[in-house]
């Protein structure tokens, strides 16, 4: 049997997802529980692997046979012809992916059309402009996106025949001056294309499919899919469906919207419409649409009837539908339904509402909230008292929530530059395309002009987490002069405005912001993940005020912090360097005495905030040439300051020189070679230990490599635990970092000595892939773009390479030591995928910055709920005694017992 | 049943070397055989290890009682008691471990005298003068070594008495003069060490034997041990040996004495002896010896009996031995024989004359020289014609052969700080002891005024394999004045001498060196080696004229062909900057065409030398920065060389700067970002290989990380072989450097794509273990001496990390590519310990530079001979297919069929 590479939406249903693309599989379901659908067909998304197979990118004999019997079913179902001069059958062709990917070529409406089947429809509907206006939309569409002209060559078209006869808007012109924008449009393809528009149906539509399938691999598509990190898809469907006319007069229309608000979460019917319009006009952003509930003035019956249809299908797919439709002359079909974008705020309080309602089950809502969206609650929002002070220059859709300050830029790819460069911007345009991609992911905030709720800028945006204010029509934008203008006053490039994406307002110059406050649906779900994750969520943290803030956050004590933060400080500077430039053990031990109560105090702030929730203290750990000055200028005072003469201080410089300083003289080295400088940090951490009662400090000694290191480290410690009379009194534990790959290698020889294990992956990362992160940014990009490296590997665990040193790494020491307790405290441990992986390979905890510590406790529940231990299959020993399960699993082969 | 500590002499035998030392199995040996040995027994290497259970650092009561009886014994045999007033034992103790170990304390003589017994020790040789020189000698023996005193202490006694008395030389002394000696010791001894000189013989021998088993842990012991890299020791057996006097007058003699020449390695009865002295006196070097041959004249029966002991013993060990005797009053006593060491020059000669005289086989012969002794041999040497033009200020004893051109150091610890410094030192002393050790490894050469060919200095050196010259008479050392006068004339601290070790010669100046010559015993030994090797050996050279040097020494082909080397060279710098500068791919090509001939000529000349064997290159790897001139002062001009402006220069230098150079833009990441330079290497090596006929390109790629970069590089390397038609015409393969962690961890994704892979074994364990090569001096210095890593593992390859690595790698390659060829060219392939290693882990090469090939030959043979690939039992599978048994039983889970 040959494969089946058509399915007409009758024959799939949602759960062939993978093969039939989200729309297709949509169709189908909704086709299959009795909704109005128009009829059609999909191609799979093995077709769109058949199309690129062997490099051919052309659609094979075989398939394109398969579709034309799908298209006689709908020309019998319809009683109508393709390219008929009586009444022709007319086709939209989609794309469709698994995953729902702006970026690809998205449709192409009224295929079908040719200067014979005009007439047929003109005849059909007697609506001669429609007819024509059809068929101009028609070639427009077809010569931009199958045949891939530039959009402006067809506008300037359409001006020139407005221009000619006086009209100003589209809907102005005749019919016979659409007739004539026909004729310059063919000519203008023949003239751009080479090549002429086709007049065969069926070349039309083959070549839509083929435009669709070769859309899957442009550079938009790609771009979307690295941005939001899509990997495995198989490729787009093809959805090729009869067409239903919302411009057909004023008793058709067309429509989007969302079972829930999108926005806030609201259980409110929410979305747009638009008349006497096709799809693309309401989302394109040219005409401002009417809200949903006006439809209901307009139409009840109408606007029941898609009631009916918004409560049926968020039951049925227990979760908040984006659904399009149209009405043609009085009549609805539903066009698409899929599970609606969402911002992070609208994610939890539907996540909440709907378990509360009983529509889903607590694992299912903290799967409907993805963490990195999160970001978007957490991140500032404009203060509000603040804003009361100022008044907004004008006020648009408060497209995506959050607030964002920065100077203006007109350009995508200035904005990509400028952000690059350091520099925090705000794209201003007229309206975004996928184009703007770019430039949007590099913005705090993106403003528009034009286009609506449902725009392109504003569904990006939210997507994205990036405050957004679209459709702020009194904003005035020119991006070739590269102006804004509000009532008069002129904002140029490199200026500087607020935008307030939760009340669409628009500011001039920088507001202040202010810190999220977190609580109802937001705290409900986030002790949800608490109870469903394993791994404990810690956060990396130096200071008393971040520790707080990371304990608001839902941190369970410090899993990283870095004691030489505390060194730079003005207060000690000074003392530090009189360490480091001291010629000898005793005068290095007379300026460690004097930083060392400094330290305690640190520590003893920060215990405090703690409560009793454990602390991981790691060494000094930078090169002391980070500690010193570099310019000659600071040379001088710096040196007057600590007593030395300016040649001494050069030359303490010039000798703590390193080629390669991130493996140089630094980590346990310098404790190894100079031990009173941990014994003074051992010193402080027992010391304030002992005067904050509770306190539970883990020690942690930096970048080893060999056991050795370690344990003479760990003596010194032991060494002024006894004899502080701490060893008993003090709740510690000593452990090391993973960083090194060597330690990682050897792990077993640490696990016998150490209470507990953390992985630096960042460090980890730069010696096992060997590139610096300070240097590779000469090639990484590169890299990332070529697709060597799927993802920067320091934002996201390398897991083949990196990870596998881990896994070595937890499975050799848990042989020699189940107890150990091992976890992560790179950057990694706030990036939900590396999460998820830390999670898998068995971590006992993640560390994150405080601002990403909900993230990390929701990625956690996810990783939780779709990897859990399997403990019986594993075990099922049933043994009574006191071991902990979860750990032995982690183990290579099972339980222990 | 309680452990033996203590054996008799005739209890044990020499293969029980571990348990009772080197001279302790020898003795027992010897006593086995019937050669005559004064009775003794021997504490256990075990009774060492007791000693230093739990820190205790002392003699068991068990030991003590067990080695008493055996006293008993030996006063029972010997008709004697210890202590007695009339015929006194007195005893020997001497240290002795597995493996010979000078820097312990060696011996204590005359034990069993004291105030009383001296007097039975008159009475029965009636020599009174002998009794109280004895006794003095004990007390000045084990005041210094046992009791810690400084020698000087009693050689200021000594000199007072001498002085009172008028007399310049000891034997002048009289046995009243002795007798004050004594005294003037015993109270020298209590006012230094704060306690009286023990009286009590078992007092006596029980402290001598503490201070045999301390000395195994003093600093000269360890760094001995360090030095040679001795492992793994149980610790120093003590042997306990009725005493015998070679000082009782002239017919009585000690001596020292190899079975063949230790230097040259001729089969010649060779030694030196003194009459009426003890042995140290020989050793010593204070008193001139004879050469042994003139015993024959002295006394022929002994000369005889000596000369049949001397064919017994090396035929009975099958090794050339060296031998300590005594003659007591007209009997022969041997004291001691063990394999003697040798230079290189006499171990070949030695071990192919061996095989030749059927006395070892061709695998024993091989073993006879170890490796790194090799470096002797292939040392340059004094250039014969410049040596007869100029005149010797003085002749020594050749001690140790070779050239060294140096200046002088009077101080062991200034040679060192020299050394390090970068300048090239001659040690100078009147004679060295185990505190010079430090100085002597860190000189070219050493230059002493006295002691013989078997003085510390000499057998030092030897081992060493430094030129040493020694006991020349003719120079005057005054060490703390720092002046080396020759004749009047007076050589400083800082001017330069050069020595001959082979002919004992000194010059002024630095006289030229040339190169060494290798053949005769040399060559047929390397042939066998090459027989019995498993791996092939490879160098390391860019230039045709390393080439053909490394061909000379046996190197089957180029393991590491650095191609950048190239760009240095004057001629084509400039190309190379302009490549660097160029503002974009076009500019980039055009400097590139520049330099593609000039590669081609490089390989087209290695190509020819080479003559058909393989060559490893490496594209393109350090950072481009390297080629930019650095100094404000070079800039300028640069900039005028290569037209741009010096602004222009200064941007690109800024923009190639680095934090880490190491991890930064280089190797493979530089053809990734700049195809253009990788497809300029690949054509100069094509063309090259297409013009000489035979040419084996193996093209390499540099710090791969991930095989996606891999294969990038491989594509440009595959596509211009095509398009220059050399895809079927050269015999090329493609492979890379396993040099990045991640690369080792992923290592089977390379193998499927890869021909060969090579470690570069500097950078991975740079990266591996955390640490630049380049800065690692501020620390690993004190790594080593604290024993965090008992090897700098730059130079030993580190086993336990890198190696894990290393082995990783190889396996999980094997299994995807049976086929795949691997081999090693960092500096560790030229180490003969880690070349072993390369060898167990079933590496198919080693590449080191030219000088080491000889030595790498060799110590591959040594694997091969000591740890063979154990075919049958993994195997045995019998079959007829072609296939590589060797590359099977190196995958996991053995042969393949």
């Amino acid at each position: 049997m040959t494969k089946k590479f058509v399915y007409s939406f009758k024959e799939g249903e949602a759960k062939m997802k993978e093969l039939l693309g989200g729309k297709g599989a949509n169709l189908a379901e909704m086709t299959k529980i009795g909704i109005p659908v128009p009829p059609g067909f999909t191609l799979t998304t093995e077709a769109c692997q058949d199309f690129y197979n062997d490099g051919q990118n052309k659609i094979s004999d075989a398939i394109i046979e398969e579709y034309r019997l799908h298209i006689k079913d709908l020309e019998e179902m319809m009683g109508k012809k393709l390219g008929d001069n009586d009444d022709p059958l007319l086709l939209s062709v989609r794309s469709g992916a698994a995953v729902s990917m702006p970026g690809m070529m998205d449709t192409v409406l009224n295929l079908g059309l040719n200067d014979d089947s005009v007439k047929g429809i003109i005849s059909k509907t007697g609506n001669e402009r429609f007819g024509y206006d059809s068929y101009r939309r028609f070639i427009q569409m077809f010569g931009n996106v199958v045949m891939d002209i530039e959009g402006s060559v067809f506008e300037k078209e359409l001006e020139i025949v407005k221009e000619e006869k006086g009209v100003e808007i589209d809907t102005d012109l005749t019919a016979s001056d659409l007739q004539v924008v026909i004729e310059k449009y063919k000519v203008a393809i023949q003239k751009v294309a080479g090549k002429l528009f086709p007049q065969d149906p069926f070349e039309q539509l083959k070549m839509s499919i083929e435009a669709v399938f070769g859309s899957w691999n442009n550079d938009r598509a790609i771009l979307y899919r690295k941005l939001n990190s899509l990997k495995g898809l198989a490729g787009t469907a093809v959805n090729v469906q009869v067409m239903v006319f919302g411009n057909k007069g004023d008793t058709s229309g067309t429509g989007v919207c969302f079972t829930r608000n999108p926005s806030t979460g609201e259980n409110k019917f929410y979305g747009e419409y638009l008349m006497n319009a096709q799809g693309e006009d309401v989302v394109a952003g040219i005409r401002t649409p009417l809200e949903i509930v006006t439809l209901k003035d307009q139409n009840e019956a109408i606007y029941n009837e898609l009631v009916s249809y918004r409560d049926g299908l968020e039951k049925h797919y227990t979760d908040m539908q984006d659904m399009e439709f149209t009405i043609e002359e009085g009549k609805l079909w539903m066009l698409q339904t899929r599970g609606g974008k969402r911002t992070a705020a609208a994610a939890v309080t539907m996540a909440v509402e709907m378990f509360n309602e009983g529509l889903i089950d607590k694992d299912t809502a903290l799967l409907r909230v993805e963490p990195a969206q999160l970001d978007q609650l957490l991140h500032p929002h404009l203060d509000p008292k603040a804003e009361k002070e100022v008044t907004a220059l004008g006020t648009g859709l408060p497209a995506s929530p959050g607030a964002a300050v920065g100077t203006i830029v007109f350009d995508a790819h200035l904005a990509h530059d400028r952000n690059e460069a350091g520099e925090k911007v705000i794209l201003v345009r007229n309206e975004t395309s996928p184009e703007d991609l770019i430039g949007m992911n590099a913005s705090q905030g993106i403003l528009t002009a034009r286009g609506g709720m449902t725009s392109h800028a504003a569904v990006v945006a939210r997507g994205m987490g990036k405050c957004c204010v679209a459709g702020c029509s009194t904003a005035k934008i020119n991006e070739s002069e590269g102006t804004l203008t509000f009532g008069g006053k002129v904002y140029k490039e490199g200026d500087y405005i607020t935008l307030n994406g939760s009340n669409g307002n628009v500011y001039e110059g920088s507001v202040p912001v202010s810190e999220p406050e977190l609580s109802g649906d937001f705290g409900t779900l986030m002790e949800w993940a608490d109870e469903r994750k394993e791994m404990i969520v810690k956060t990396n943290a130096d200071t008393p005020h971040d520790t707080a803030t990371a304990i608001k956050f839902g941190a369970e004590g410090i899993g990283l912090c870095r004691t030489e933060h505390m060194f730079f400080e003005a207060s000690r500077i000074k003392a530090v360097r009189e360490m480091i430039v001291a010629k000898d053990t005793e005068n290095r031990k007379i300026a460690l005495a004097k930083i060392e109560p400094f330290q305690q105090e640190d520590f003893e702030g920060m215990f405090k905030e703690l409560a009793g929730k454990p602390m991981i203290i790691r060494l000094l750990d930078p090169p002391l040439h980070e500690f010193l000055p570099q310019a000659e200028k600071d040379i001088e005072g710096v040196a007057a300051e600590i007593n030395v003469t300016v040649k001494e201080l050069k030359e303490t410089i010039e000798s703590l020189h390193e080629f390669n300083p991130m493996l140089g003289f630094r980590g346990c080295r310098l404790g190894v070679v100079y031990p009173e400088i941990s014994a003074m940090q051992a010193r402080a951490i027992f010391k304030a230990a002992l005067n904050v009662k509770g306190s539970k400090p883990w020690i942690e000694v930096p970048l080893t490599g060999k056991v050795e290191e370690y344990m003479i480290i760990k003596k010194i410690i032991e060494n002024v635990a006894e004899e502080l009379d701490a060893t008993d009194k003090v709740d510690f534990k000593i452990g090391t970092m993973i960083e090194v790959p060597r330690a990682a290698l050897t792990a077993d020889e640490f696990a016998t000595e150490c209470d507990f294990l953390s992985f630096g992956t960042n460090d980890l990362t730069q010696m096992t892939c060997g590139f610096s992160r300070d240097d590779a940014g000469s090639f990484l990009g590169k890299y990332v773009d070529l697709g060597i490296y799927e993802n920067d590997p320091f934002q996201t665990i390398d897991q083949e390479g990196v990870g596998k040193l881990m896994e070595h790494c937890i499975i050799t020491s848990r042989e020699v030591n189940p107890d150990i307790h091992i976890g992560i405290c790179g950057e990694h441990g706030g990036d939900p995928e590396s999460v998820e992986f830390c999670h898998c390979i068995g971590l006992d905890e993640v560390s994150c910055s405080p601002y990403r510590v909900p993230i990390a406790r929701l990625a956690a529940a996810h990783a939780a709920i779709k990897y859990p231990y399997e403990e019986e299959e594993n075990c099922g020993c049933g043994c009574d005694e006191e071991h902990d399960h979860k750990h032995d699993h982690k183990q290579e082969g099972g339980c222990c017992c």
